[in-house]
């Protein structure tokens, strides 16, 4: 299996809820999007929303109860004060705010917060992953 | 907010184990992996794999049991009978086979495998997202 990867599927309990506070946060919604699925376009890759239920079936997985995910998804900027500002921004657009940006044990500066459905984004800033032109994270080659 | 997605951080109860897995599958882990962390790059997007409950701990968020996640990665591939042989790849490699590489509701192909963790990959083929020269999903420009 090569490394790539393609979508990301974030099950939601109101696609349109969940596509306006994308949105909202500056995504735009690409015009393959529906009533019942909206995809983004995240640099390469697609964030996709899409009900939660019908991806659990999808999947032939047993829907459960929202609760912790066990998944996050980060978005790297250059500096703390963006790490602030965006946090802000979420939260305008109605996200939770679950954690004030501050130093992280990694070295590092970030906080976190939880879209409509709870869903963790982390905004963060590393300066031992530096980011390229397209603002894609730096990560040291594998081992030889 | 920058459309762009830097990290998935996948919460998993034994990062060595998690880390062999992806390895198994094809993933090179970056040499900034850790004993309690690892990273592998997706083509500019970086997977990593970090205790669950240090997970929940570092976003300020009550641990769950795991269950559904409410979220899936894609892979998406050029053929069905590249689906099919990522499908068993995955199996050899620990993953537990959800769904068999099927006709999809969408008008492609896919399936689906879990991670050690439960952690839900579909593997798909979509004859109306073609991928370009570097695997990466074209998607419909969003409307003007």
């Amino acid at each position: 299996m090569e490394p790539r990867l393609s979508f990301v599927t974030l099950g939601v309990s109101d696609v349109g809820r969940s596509r306006k506070f994308y949105e909202a946060l500056g995504f735009r919604a690409s015009a393959a999007s529906q009533a019942g699925v909206a995809f983004f376009d995240l640099g390469g890759i697609v964030l996709s929303v899409f009900g939660r239920e019908a991806l659990a079936n999808d999947a032939g997985v047993p829907v459960s109860k929202p609760g912790f995910s066990g998944v996050s998804l980060a978005h790297n900027v250059n500096s703390e004060a963006e790490v602030d500002r965006i946090l802000n921004e979420a939260q305008s657009a109605g996200g939770k705010l679950l954690k004030l940006g501050q130093k992280a044990f990694w070295g590092g500066y970030s906080g976190y917060f939880a879209d409509p459905d709870g869903h963790l984004w982390e905004i963060a800033h590393n300066p031992f992953m530096p980011l390229d032109a397209k603002g894609r994270v730096t990560l040291p080659e594998p081992a030889p």
